[in-house]
């Protein structure tokens, strides 16, 4: 390493790097350029350029889903408004994403010069302003306040789990600046009131004594990390216990507790007698949005349940606050195992074995295309599902222990999971990414296919060629020509963009006999991109989303 | 026609038909679905789904720029955030464009419940928030004040020729009222004062008298429709012109009155000298940015100026206010024939006569091609250039009488032109879009091209094909892989989105002789979109952007 000057622009990726991340998506611009070149330098971090900033943030989305932490930069304006709806989508989900924009230099704001990337009004705080809403942090980094402000950004993306906002013009990156003395993790509060824990724990005892009881779990416990401390408790517990599809593959899905995935109204009869009907129900950061819980028709009585939520139990009626889930989880866990009597609320009915509605030769269909997929997944699969037929065809069906399965069915914006699956796959090299999209979606956001041949990914990607957006076609306008997308060839689609037969393999699909073969090649194609088209008739939608749509519509 | 009930849709399309549109741009939702069926049951408007949100707010600035009112239609949240960018270039530059979004029915709205493309906080006032910096008006419909804030948020778009936006619900949009009774262009403000306009006129006179005389105009006469008074005020006179490369074929540059195109100090020595040694320069809504003035180089006394803006004109440093362009022009007008003795400022020095520097067969140089695109394009052209090489390349040669360019020098959003070229040509259908873009920017928004096939348009695309993103790399990190873009097969491209021989002619050329040919080709091929590809050197750039770049590093 030369003798170089260390700079306020290390210090950010250095924090970066303490974060979480290895690798930084984003695009480049010319006020973020010099400041590139610190990635380039550093031995801890690697630039992943992206084909265009809406692509980088879904990107960056999916890595911080793996690695709870993932930064992007982009240029002033032009680049950060442009990926403005992926941090929106990773604030409704929470995924601590850090952007960090480039800024013209500072000198030249503060001449109020009409600058390209401005609205050429010579003011420089409109975008700064307009993350406000979708973001927990916002700082513009000044020589001054660069280390408390870079550290109270990253801190507060670690502790909320959702985005933040860095700008950096290049003149202060490259300003002196020792590097940093405490740790990220230093300083971190502990908001949990003893006494309101101590209350909680003794209540619960009294309450749950004897009564049948189940558990479910949603996306919170994920996005705060909870998840080996979910299993244990589960682990060392005998009752029954259940996700929506928010939280699928939180908890082994094959287990003779598994009750299944909760849906309201519209839920298997299992998961529905168990999530409802138990004397004592224990909610685990759960979140009822319309599409999770079939247009709010879940029935849970508020008095039977136990509502651990981020910061806050509420019991009964009764509110205990403030707690942190971890704390609340490791009393819950605590009054499980403390000898009281517990008892597992019994599972009733069957779950009816899955059996195969068409034929091997004959056309695919949606009630059977999911199952053939999660039965020919390898357990290592981090499965991201589109919201469209996919979400609502994979979640309801049972995936393989060990399987990650993302969606984003509150924020729901569509295109979002392919660039999502790229992050992730880089996240997480020792998985294989699974990308389950439709035409229709996958055309807004394909460019970044270029990303995953070029970074050698080995994603399977099936793309759903249903002929435009059926997701909609179920709600409204059924044959109506906005539901209709331009006629793209998707057997040529993934050559524009890099693919070939050494770095790729690209099928075409049309009944369960050739989709499980393909399936079989991918699993074997270990170290390739495989591009998977199925071809399916373009009303035909998965049981459950039928009956979502009933209520949305 | 049935007798449907007329609806708040109805109003809200009649009045964007008034306001010039005959098509709406945009990607449908399930908060606008039931309205889109307003726009497909209407006789005065069609239907133009895009790809994505991004390219059809693009789509829609590349159309306003030739209708003076485009309109475009997405989803709450994730469809119009995915557009935001696109709207604030279109604030920045001057595109008219009315952004109509869907919103989740008022009845979810009050009840505050976790939706989807929501950020599951029950507030739905964010992203009109969000929107505020980059338009100048936004409205909420409601079924109390729909017919004035339609009226209220499209008078104003058509005034400031700047974006707005409406936000509605479909139970809103199906409300029954009444067809508008009104014009948009009733109740036009005149905010000239008479007795500023008298004393500008007077002052004038004396000012002008016997000096030499020289006129330069930009943007603003274009964006406030004041081109055939501009035209008119020329051709009754003999004083010499130029334009700024933002306002570039505002006036016919092949005639010997032409200075050329002025760039502060890198600028020819003709234009420069009749620009900057005038004793009387005037300036029609003139607006210097860093990368129209190469650094805000520009040297102009403002002793010797009148500068006529959008409401003030500024004459030897004295300002007369208010003064509406339109009318100061047509003062200007009459002082310039009123008899008076006008000094024509002496063009000094030749425009050297361009000689194609590379060898036919040889490989194509950037200081060549320009001038080879321009010479083989038709008169009816509307190009697009965007800003990379191809703007400092196509800004710096003469075009021929009749053709318009567009560029995007302020907000300079990479991937723009291609989606604002589709809009064009459907705004002009007797015009031929052309489009000169590069590799890296045509990367951002490829997916347009699949509407510009369904659409049958012809545009002619010359991709200049230069292996990453040139433009930066003159700036910074010449040959550093975040100038890099991942490996693309141009050829394949097109095809990928539904080219083929009937519809398209694709072409890879790497010579003078071969662009000639193609462009020939093309200019034959009148009915089909001909992509042209041009395989260039990495790091040659245009003279123009030389220079340029030297200042921006």
């Amino acid at each position: 390493m030369e003798n170089k000057t260390y700079t306020i622009a290390d210090y950010l990726f250095d924090r970066v790097a303490e974060a979480g991340a290895t690798e930084i998506f984003g695009v480049p611009g010319d006020y973020n350029l010099p400041f590139l070149d610190n990635i380039l330098d550093s031995d801890k971090l690697r630039w992943v350029g992206n084909t265009n900033e809406l692509n980088a943030g879904y990107a960056a989305d999916g890595y911080a889903r793996e690695r709870r932490f993932a930064a992007m930069v982009t240029t002033f304006g032009v680049g950060e408004l442009s990926a403005i709806n992926a941090t929106a989508g990773s604030f409704a989900e929470y995924a601590p994403v850090l952007h960090i924009v480039g800024a013209p230099n500072t000198k030249l704001q503060d001449g109020k010069y009409i600058i390209h990337h401005s609205l050429g009004d010579g003011m420089f705080n409109h975008f700064m302003k307009m993350v406000e809403p979708v973001s927990v942090a916002q700082a513009n980094i000044t020589p001054e306040n660069a280390a408390s402000e870079i550290d109270r950004v990253i801190r507060m993306i670690m502790k909320k789990q959702r985005p933040g906002y860095l700008l950096l013009s290049p003149d202060v990156a490259k300003m002196a600046i020792y590097p940093p003395t405490t740790r990220l993790t230093d300083f971190e509060e502990d908001i949990t009131s003893q006494v309101a824990l101590a209350d909680f724990k003794q209540t619960l005892s009294q309450f749950i004594e004897g009564k049948t009881t189940a558990l479910i779990a949603d996306l919170m416990v994920h996005r705060l990390g909870l998840q080996s401390q979910l299993k244990a408790l589960v682990a060392d517990t005998d009752i029954p216990y259940a996700t929506l599809t928010w939280g699928k593959t939180l908890l082994n899905e094959n287990n003779k507790r598994w009750a299944g995935v909760y849906v309201g109204n519209v839920s298997h009869p299992v998961v529905k007698d168990a999530v409802e009907n138990s004397e004592c129900l224990i909610k685990l950061g759960v979140a009822f949005t319309d599409t999770t819980s079939a247009g709010f028709s879940q029935r849970i009585d508020k008095e039977k349940a136990v509502d651990i939520q981020e910061e806050r139990v509420t019991l009964a009626g009764k509110t205990f606050a403030p707690i942190a889930m971890k704390d609340a989880l490791k009393a819950l866990h605590e009054v499980l195992v403390s000898g009281i009597n517990i008892v597992p609320k019994p599972l009733i009915g069957e779950v009816s074995e899955y059996q195969q509605e068409g034929g091997e030769d004959a056309a695919l269909l949606q009630q059977d295309i999911w199952h053939i997929i999660a039965e020919n997944l390898d357990s290592n699969s981090v499965i991201f599902a589109e919201q469209g037929t996919s979400y609502f065809g994979i979640t309801d069906v049972r995936l393989k222990e060990g399987t990650t399965f993302y969606g984003q069915p509150l924020w729901g914006s569509i295109g979002y999971t392919l660039p999502a699956s790229l992050g992730a796959g880089i996240a997480s090299p020792h998985k294989r990414a699974v990308l389950l999209i439709g035409d229709g979606s996958a055309l807004l956001t394909v460019q970044d296919l270029a990303v995953m041949i070029r970074e050698k990914l080995n994603p399977i990607i099936i793309l759903i060629n249903n002929d435009g957006y059926t997701v909609e076609r179920v709600i409204h306008g059924e044959t109506a020509l906005y539901n209709d997308i331009p006629k793209c060839d998707w057997q040529v689609m993934p050559r524009a963009f890099g693919a070939n037969e050494d770095n790729s393999l690209i099928v075409k699909v049309n009944t369960p006999a050739t989709l499980k073969s393909a399936l079989t090649a991918a699993r074997e194609a270990e170290d390739k991109m495989v591009f998977i088209e199925v071809m399916m008739d373009t009303l035909d939608v998965p049981p459950l989303l039928a009956e979502v749509a009933k209520i949305l519509k």
